[in-house]
């Protein structure tokens, strides 16, 4: 297990994950190395429509590049799929439902992902690889079976219930973002199906529509981030409020699961991204304390609110991230920055107790002048060196390019680069959980509308067989 | 239902929610008004340690707000509580493992937060209430069983894994950001519960120590926020990869259960943020590209990469977010803004496609210059009028005290005022999502070691009747 406080955060070009030239990383795979192969899919688990057996879907798994012990045998731990039997169809675009549907097949679903006829708008989102296909939407939707359906018509609308409500006792689930149609309307769906989990993506809450950056915009977050001197709203660009949708959007389908598995009932889920963001902004404080105070909190720079951390400029033009939460990472901050005298004095003098985050956030401006000539004078490196063996919290500011080839050169962890079709050696990713120290194969991506013909031969099977 | 491009979104103070002044909001109790009254607690569901029964914990439930009709009559809907039955023990502080647990607890699950004596570095964190009492950790904590134990001793760290075993067929759960603790190590605890759920959420991969703001320092991403002639990083106010941590965190521990029930397997799920981190910014394809292209994504200000979205200065000084990434909506922008000769001038002179997002934002600049006058020359009130009428994705900008005050005065929705000791009228949440139309009552925060006692007797029971 790596030590605290032993050899952190060197920089080290071509190190591997996100903390460049770490040392001791828990290798995921012990004795393994990824190799993209070709062989057959694994079996996506207990997947039977209605009782049929799952005819194997027209996918181009036998590309599938996937984790083989050096010997080429089978992968030393099985793969991990907990949610094996459960079968999940989705209609959605952009980040919210994709993302819940994604979360949800790594872990061992079925997911069938169903657009209307050449894509939703999302289908061609930058950024683009180098034959112009979306690494945006693979990424989104790799694993997951994609189906075309004409769903301007009364038979494309029929097959898709039909389809959500197929899947046996681990199917008549549907995960979407379409609010007030018709002809998907919960209790439509739950005619043919009494048991349905239907969870709801919306914008707003009254079911009108906004995406991350309005309901973002809306939320007052956009003038509590950025600069401190700054007078605009600066929008955060990470679609933050997406994924957590999202993220709440699978957690809400095994909840509902569960619920079913116990009582046998169904459930339907509403989850508008708005109140999403509104919930989060009250359980952290943001909304309740400017409740209380009747004022905005400004925006913070790149410090911390309400306890220690600010980002500071080094002589070579780089910047550190530096963040002390603990009163051992304040003790040792000063002692590696050797500020403990100025601040033991500034402490008597404003009658300040810096043990507490409260009063070393209230004193933030003094604390950083009296530790800025430190770093000022010192390159990343030695900056770098110096805080290896301290208690500190940080990192240097890393641009997405250096993360990038550092991950390129990696030899395991969450992502690692793959060769895949139209984009060549690509960065992928099976999502940020291992269980059991195992992760399971890399899916490829589907093209569009790729199994929309074995998709729809199953409905047809189990329609004629029942 | 809320009609698309009628009424929305119309600055109206007083208004609920996040859209100011909506109409047509889906009120989420029919006929009821949100009320702090005091009744008994409601039993948090199965919650049968070692097949005891359990006894009421000694809470402040008596003083719970609760929902309740106008006529003080039961809920019209019962509370849904899919998780009934599940019993998870939290060890961790900040946000990661305890939004977890939060969610876990929102959806029914009893959740006992295990802190050590004098509580977690995050006991006090701001923002504080008037008495000093920290919204913070109230808010994450909510509805939770709060157990202080001095987890210094090896006695209270044996009760800390007694507690964590127990629990029954839905015990057995562990959720934790502790690393690295031969105490608390997996196999140690799985002696005594061979189907035991351990969720670890790390912060570095290795194991190692790190917390939002540096794992987003080593991201990239800092790089990639901000204005766009902005040079030095700008963090996200918002911890989104501690938030989306615990989201994956609370999704692992159900899909660990769905597997324990399917098996009688138990797991061990690591998470670490820098995990969280990567694979988002991989899976949206930030990093795939910045590999693909050896280059960093600059930072966008408030403008969508790859699509059509800005935000637009108005003559009142205030700004106001447009999105437009359908072609109905762009049609529409050009549209409301008496664009659409200038832009059709400018596709045949550029031989652009506007119909393209990708093309959008290409063009984007001159795009934009075109419409600002328009802007500029139109109050708040004056674009959301003509904005109303449109299908164009759009928020004004607004700050988190005209959030609260809308909120304060909402008469439904996600968040609501409840009275609450030690913070008089507070903003509280029961989360983002309802469920059958229905969300459950609202518990109160706990104050620290608040049920040591009754859950440190539940086990003495469990132990002298087994």
């Amino acid at each position: 297990m790596y030590r605290q406080g032993s050899r952190r955060g060197e920089h080290r070009p071509g190190g591997a994950g996100l903390f460049p030239g770490r040392i001791g990383r828990v290798p995921l795979f012990d004795g393994t190395a990824r190799l993209a192969v070709r062989r057959q899919a694994p079996q996506q688990g207990g997947d039977i429509l209605r009782g049929q057996p799952r005819p194997q879907a027209k996918c181009r798994a036998e590309e599938d590049p996937v984790t083989l012990p050096d010997d080429g045998s089978a992968p030393v731990n099985p793969p991990a799929r907990p949610l094996a039997g459960l079968q999940v169809v989705e209609l959605g675009s952009f980040v919210a439902v994709p993302s819940a549907g994604l979360a949800l097949r790594q872990a061992g679903a079925r997911v069938i992902r169903v657009d209307p006829v050449g894509g939703a708008p999302d289908v061609r989102r930058w950024p683009l690889g180098r034959d112009g296909r979306s690494l945006y939407w693979a990424g989104l939707n790799r694993g997951k079976e994609s189906v075309e359906l004409d769903l301007a018509s009364a038979a494309g609308q029929a097959a898709l219930r039909e389809l959500v409500c197929a899947g046996g006792a681990g199917g008549g689930i549907l995960l979407t973002n379409l609010a007030a149609k018709a002809w998907l309307a919960d209790d439509l769906l739950r005619r043919d199906r009494p048991d349905l989990i239907y969870v709801q993506v919306t914008g707003r809450a009254d079911g009108g529509p906004a995406v991350d950056y309005t309901v973002n915009a809306a939320s007052g977050l956009a003038y509590a981030t950025g600069p401190e001197d700054g007078t605009g709203p600066v929008n955060q660009a990470l679609p933050a409020w997406d994924l957590l949708a999202g993220c709440h959007a699978a957690f809400a389908v095994l909840a509902a699961a569960r619920h079913r598995a116990a009582t046998g009932a169904g459930t339907f889920c509403r989850l508008p991204l708005e109140d999403v963001a509104l919930s989060t902004l009250t359980t952290l404080g943001y909304l309740p304390e400017a409740q209380l105070t009747g004022t905005s909190r400004p925006p913070q720079g790149n410090q911390l609110y309400g306890t220690f951390g600010a980002a500071m400029p080094l002589a070579d033009g780089s910047q550190v991230m530096i963040v002390a939460l603990t009163g051992r990472q304040w003790r040792s901050l000063l002692a590696v920055t050797g500020t403990v005298a100025v601040a033991a004095a500034l402490e008597t003098a404003l009658e300040a107790d810096f043990s507490d985050e409260g009063q070393r956030y209230r004193h933030r401006k003094v604390l950083l002048a009296v530790m800025q000539p430190w770093f000022a004078a010192r390159t990343a490196a030695e900056a770098a060196a110096a805080l290896r063996g301290s208690h500190v919290l940080w990192s240097p500011f890393r641009h997405l390019a250096e993360v990038a080839a550092d991950l390129t050169s990696a030899a395991g962890g969450a992502v690692w680069p793959a060769e895949e079709d139209g984009f060549g050696l690509n960065l992928v990713t099976e999502g940020p959980a291992s269980r059991d120290g195992s992760r399971p194969p890399l899916p490829s991506a589907p093209r569009l509308g790729e199994h929309t013909e074995a998709v729809l031969a199953e409905l047809a099977a189990a329609r004629s067989s029942s």
